[in-house]
Protein backbone atom coordinates (compact mmCIF):
# COMPACT_ATOMS: atom_id res chain seq x y z
CA UNK A 1 0.00 0.00 0.00
CA UNK A 2 0.78 3.19 -0.61
CA UNK A 3 2.46 5.49 2.20
CA UNK A 4 0.60 8.50 0.32
CA UNK A 5 -2.73 7.36 -0.42
CA UNK A 6 -6.08 6.67 2.33
CA UNK A 7 -9.68 6.33 1.51
CA UNK A 8 -11.60 7.42 4.43
CA UNK A 9 -14.28 4.90 4.04
CA UNK A 10 -11.61 2.14 4.30
CA UNK A 11 -9.67 3.81 7.21
CA UNK A 12 -12.68 4.90 9.74
CA UNK A 13 -13.07 2.66 12.66
CA UNK A 14 -16.58 2.87 15.16
CA UNK A 15 -16.54 1.70 18.58
CA UNK A 16 -19.64 1.07 20.63
CA UNK A 17 -18.46 2.65 23.92
CA UNK A 18 -17.07 5.66 22.81
CA UNK A 19 -15.68 7.90 19.86
CA UNK A 20 -12.81 5.95 17.74
CA UNK A 21 -9.79 7.83 16.14
CA UNK A 22 -7.69 6.40 13.15
CA UNK A 23 -4.00 8.11 12.59
CA UNK A 24 -3.46 8.41 9.06
CA UNK A 25 -0.61 10.18 8.74
CA UNK A 26 1.99 12.04 10.88
CA UNK A 27 5.09 14.08 10.02
CA UNK A 28 7.29 16.57 11.88
CA UNK A 29 5.22 19.19 11.82
CA UNK A 30 1.25 18.32 10.59
CA UNK A 31 -0.77 15.00 12.17
CA UNK A 32 -4.10 14.29 10.08
CA UNK A 33 -6.45 11.58 11.42
CA UNK A 34 -10.33 10.68 11.66
CA UNK A 35 -12.51 11.22 14.53
CA UNK A 36 -15.22 8.36 14.34
CA UNK A 37 -18.69 8.46 15.85
CA UNK A 38 -21.64 6.82 16.27
CA UNK A 39 -25.09 8.64 17.16
CA UNK A 40 -25.10 10.07 20.45
CA UNK A 41 -20.92 9.89 21.27
CA UNK A 42 -19.09 13.29 22.35
CA UNK A 43 -15.57 14.47 22.29
CA UNK A 44 -15.39 16.33 25.97
CA UNK A 45 -14.25 20.12 24.97
CA UNK A 46 -10.33 20.62 25.61
CA UNK A 47 -8.02 22.94 23.89
CA UNK A 48 -4.28 22.64 22.97
CA UNK A 49 -2.21 25.58 23.73
CA UNK A 50 0.47 25.33 21.35
CA UNK A 51 -1.11 23.59 18.81
CA UNK A 52 -3.76 24.72 15.79
CA UNK A 53 -6.30 22.39 14.73
CA UNK A 54 -9.44 21.81 12.01
CA UNK A 55 -12.24 19.39 11.99
CA UNK A 56 -13.58 18.88 8.33
CA UNK A 57 -16.85 16.76 8.34
CA UNK A 58 -16.50 13.72 5.93
CA UNK A 59 -19.78 12.44 6.67
CA UNK A 60 -22.49 12.73 9.15
CA UNK A 61 -24.09 15.20 11.26
CA UNK A 62 -23.18 16.45 14.82
CA UNK A 63 -22.82 19.66 16.95
CA UNK A 64 -19.57 20.88 17.34
CA UNK A 65 -18.17 23.79 20.22
CA UNK A 66 -15.53 26.14 19.39
CA UNK A 67 -14.96 29.17 21.68
CA UNK A 68 -18.53 30.23 22.70
CA UNK A 69 -20.29 28.97 19.60
CA UNK A 70 -21.88 25.42 19.06
CA UNK A 71 -23.28 24.74 15.68
CA UNK A 72 -24.76 21.56 13.91
CA UNK A 73 -22.42 20.71 11.12
CA UNK A 74 -22.43 17.80 7.90
CA UNK A 75 -20.45 17.01 5.37
CA UNK A 76 -18.76 19.74 3.73
CA UNK A 77 -18.14 21.84 6.67
CA UNK A 78 -14.58 22.83 8.02
CA UNK A 79 -13.99 23.99 11.87
CA UNK A 80 -11.49 26.02 13.00
CA UNK A 81 -10.22 25.39 16.58
CA UNK A 82 -7.00 27.64 16.57
CA UNK A 83 -4.42 27.16 19.40
CA UNK A 84 -5.96 27.90 23.05
CA UNK A 85 -9.41 27.76 21.86
CA UNK A 86 -11.09 24.91 23.64
CA UNK A 87 -13.86 23.03 21.14
CA UNK A 88 -15.39 19.22 21.48
CA UNK A 89 -18.13 17.49 19.49
CA UNK A 90 -21.19 18.05 21.82
CA UNK A 91 -22.70 15.60 20.07
CA UNK A 92 -22.61 13.05 17.14
CA UNK A 93 -26.68 13.18 15.87
CA UNK A 94 -25.74 10.28 13.71
CA UNK A 95 -22.98 8.01 12.47
CA UNK A 96 -20.24 10.94 11.74
CA UNK A 97 -16.91 10.97 10.62
CA UNK A 98 -14.08 14.11 11.31
CA UNK A 99 -11.08 14.43 9.12
CA UNK A 100 -8.72 16.31 11.65
CA UNK A 101 -5.46 17.96 11.00
CA UNK A 102 -3.10 19.32 14.19
CA UNK A 103 -0.23 21.69 13.58
CA UNK A 104 2.51 20.15 15.16
CA UNK A 105 1.19 16.74 16.08
CA UNK A 106 0.41 15.58 19.32
CA UNK A 107 3.03 13.94 21.35
CA UNK A 108 3.67 10.40 20.87
CA UNK A 109 2.32 8.00 23.91
CA UNK A 110 4.24 5.27 25.59
CA UNK A 111 2.50 3.09 23.19
CA UNK A 112 3.95 5.16 20.08
CA UNK A 113 0.50 6.57 19.18
CA UNK A 114 0.04 10.02 18.94
CA UNK A 115 -2.08 11.06 21.84
CA UNK A 116 -4.79 13.14 20.11
CA UNK A 117 -7.40 14.54 22.07
CA UNK A 118 -6.47 13.38 25.04
CA UNK A 119 -4.20 16.44 26.05
CA UNK A 120 -6.23 18.85 28.34
CA UNK A 121 -5.59 22.02 29.65
CA UNK A 122 -6.41 22.83 32.88
CA UNK A 123 -8.76 25.61 32.33
CA UNK A 124 -10.26 23.72 29.89
CA UNK B 1 -20.15 35.55 10.01
CA UNK B 2 -18.16 33.48 12.84
CA UNK B 3 -14.45 33.09 12.80
CA UNK B 4 -14.34 29.37 13.26
CA UNK B 5 -17.34 27.65 10.65
CA UNK B 6 -17.10 27.46 7.04
CA UNK B 7 -18.58 25.30 4.13
CA UNK B 8 -16.76 24.17 1.30
CA UNK B 9 -19.41 24.81 -1.39
CA UNK B 10 -19.54 28.45 -0.21
CA UNK B 11 -15.78 28.56 -0.18
CA UNK B 12 -14.97 27.15 -3.24
CA UNK B 13 -13.78 29.80 -6.70
CA UNK B 14 -13.06 28.78 -9.75
CA UNK B 15 -11.32 30.53 -12.53
CA UNK B 16 -11.63 29.18 -16.51
CA UNK B 17 -8.15 30.55 -16.82
CA UNK B 18 -6.48 28.20 -14.38
CA UNK B 19 -6.82 26.37 -10.87
CA UNK B 20 -8.20 28.74 -8.15
CA UNK B 21 -7.53 29.00 -4.46
CA UNK B 22 -9.51 29.92 -1.47
CA UNK B 23 -8.20 30.39 1.94
CA UNK B 24 -9.84 29.64 4.98
CA UNK B 25 -7.97 29.74 7.86
CA UNK B 26 -4.34 30.28 8.74
CA UNK B 27 -2.68 29.94 12.33
CA UNK B 28 0.45 30.07 13.49
CA UNK B 29 1.01 26.38 12.78
CA UNK B 30 -1.49 25.77 10.39
CA UNK B 31 -3.06 26.81 6.86
CA UNK B 32 -6.20 25.58 5.40
CA UNK B 33 -7.66 26.42 2.34
CA UNK B 34 -8.82 24.82 -1.12
CA UNK B 35 -7.71 24.37 -4.48
CA UNK B 36 -10.21 24.50 -6.70
CA UNK B 37 -9.67 22.91 -10.39
CA UNK B 38 -12.22 22.83 -13.72
CA UNK B 39 -11.46 20.01 -15.31
CA UNK B 40 -7.97 19.81 -17.62
CA UNK B 41 -6.89 21.95 -15.30
CA UNK B 42 -3.03 21.33 -12.90
CA UNK B 43 -1.03 21.92 -10.48
CA UNK B 44 2.43 22.05 -11.19
CA UNK B 45 4.61 18.85 -9.30
CA UNK B 46 6.31 21.25 -6.56
CA UNK B 47 7.85 20.94 -3.24
CA UNK B 48 7.82 22.46 0.08
CA UNK B 49 11.50 21.84 1.85
CA UNK B 50 9.86 22.93 5.36
CA UNK B 51 6.37 21.96 5.86
CA UNK B 52 3.77 19.14 5.95
CA UNK B 53 0.53 19.09 3.89
CA UNK B 54 -2.14 16.81 2.77
CA UNK B 55 -5.09 17.14 0.09
CA UNK B 56 -8.66 15.86 1.05
CA UNK B 57 -11.01 15.18 -2.43
CA UNK B 58 -14.36 16.89 -1.08
CA UNK B 59 -15.48 16.53 -5.08
CA UNK B 60 -14.84 15.85 -8.19
CA UNK B 61 -12.04 13.53 -9.63
CA UNK B 62 -8.54 14.07 -10.39
CA UNK B 63 -5.06 12.51 -10.85
CA UNK B 64 -2.63 13.68 -8.37
CA UNK B 65 1.36 12.80 -7.86
CA UNK B 66 3.38 12.33 -4.73
CA UNK B 67 6.75 11.19 -4.69
CA UNK B 68 7.05 8.75 -7.98
CA UNK B 69 3.24 7.78 -8.17
CA UNK B 70 0.20 9.46 -9.73
CA UNK B 71 -3.14 8.23 -8.95
CA UNK B 72 -6.51 9.18 -9.85
CA UNK B 73 -8.72 10.24 -6.66
CA UNK B 74 -12.17 11.11 -5.98
CA UNK B 75 -14.01 12.14 -2.94
CA UNK B 76 -13.10 10.60 0.63
CA UNK B 77 -9.16 10.10 -0.34
CA UNK B 78 -6.62 11.58 1.17
CA UNK B 79 -3.28 12.33 -0.10
CA UNK B 80 -0.09 12.87 2.14
CA UNK B 81 2.84 15.38 0.82
CA UNK B 82 5.38 15.20 3.57
CA UNK B 83 8.30 18.04 3.84
CA UNK B 84 10.38 17.73 0.78
CA UNK B 85 8.96 14.90 -1.37
CA UNK B 86 7.33 16.56 -5.14
CA UNK B 87 3.53 16.68 -5.27
CA UNK B 88 0.92 18.35 -7.58
CA UNK B 89 -1.91 17.46 -9.72
CA UNK B 90 -1.39 16.52 -13.25
CA UNK B 91 -5.01 16.92 -13.95
CA UNK B 92 -8.59 17.42 -12.94
CA UNK B 93 -10.52 14.91 -14.59
CA UNK B 94 -13.64 16.55 -13.76
CA UNK B 95 -14.65 19.96 -11.80
CA UNK B 96 -12.63 18.99 -8.55
CA UNK B 97 -12.54 20.95 -4.91
CA UNK B 98 -9.05 20.15 -2.94
CA UNK B 99 -9.04 20.90 0.59
CA UNK B 100 -5.10 21.37 1.70
CA UNK B 101 -3.39 21.57 4.59
CA UNK B 102 -0.35 22.96 5.05
CA UNK B 103 2.01 23.14 8.32
CA UNK B 104 3.52 25.93 8.99
CA UNK B 105 1.67 28.29 6.87
CA UNK B 106 2.94 29.28 3.72
CA UNK B 107 4.91 32.31 4.16
CA UNK B 108 2.64 36.26 3.33
CA UNK B 109 2.79 37.08 -0.16
CA UNK B 110 3.62 41.38 -0.43
CA UNK B 111 -0.65 41.51 -0.86
CA UNK B 112 -0.73 39.50 2.52
CA UNK B 113 -2.50 36.56 1.25
CA UNK B 114 -0.09 33.39 1.53
CA UNK B 115 1.95 32.72 -1.42
CA UNK B 116 0.38 28.82 -1.04
CA UNK B 117 1.47 26.41 -3.70
CA UNK B 118 3.90 28.76 -5.51
CA UNK B 119 7.23 27.95 -3.40
CA UNK B 120 8.96 26.08 -5.46
CA UNK B 121 11.93 24.11 -4.86
CA UNK B 122 15.16 24.79 -6.84
CA UNK B 123 14.92 20.69 -7.85
CA UNK B 124 11.57 20.25 -7.66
Amino acid sequence: MSDYFRKVERSATFSPDKAAKADLFAGERLFVGLNCFEAGQTQKVHAHSAADKFYYVCSGRARLTVGEETREVGAGEIVWAPAGVPHGVEQALERTVLLVGIAPPPRQSAEGRPAVGVRREPDA
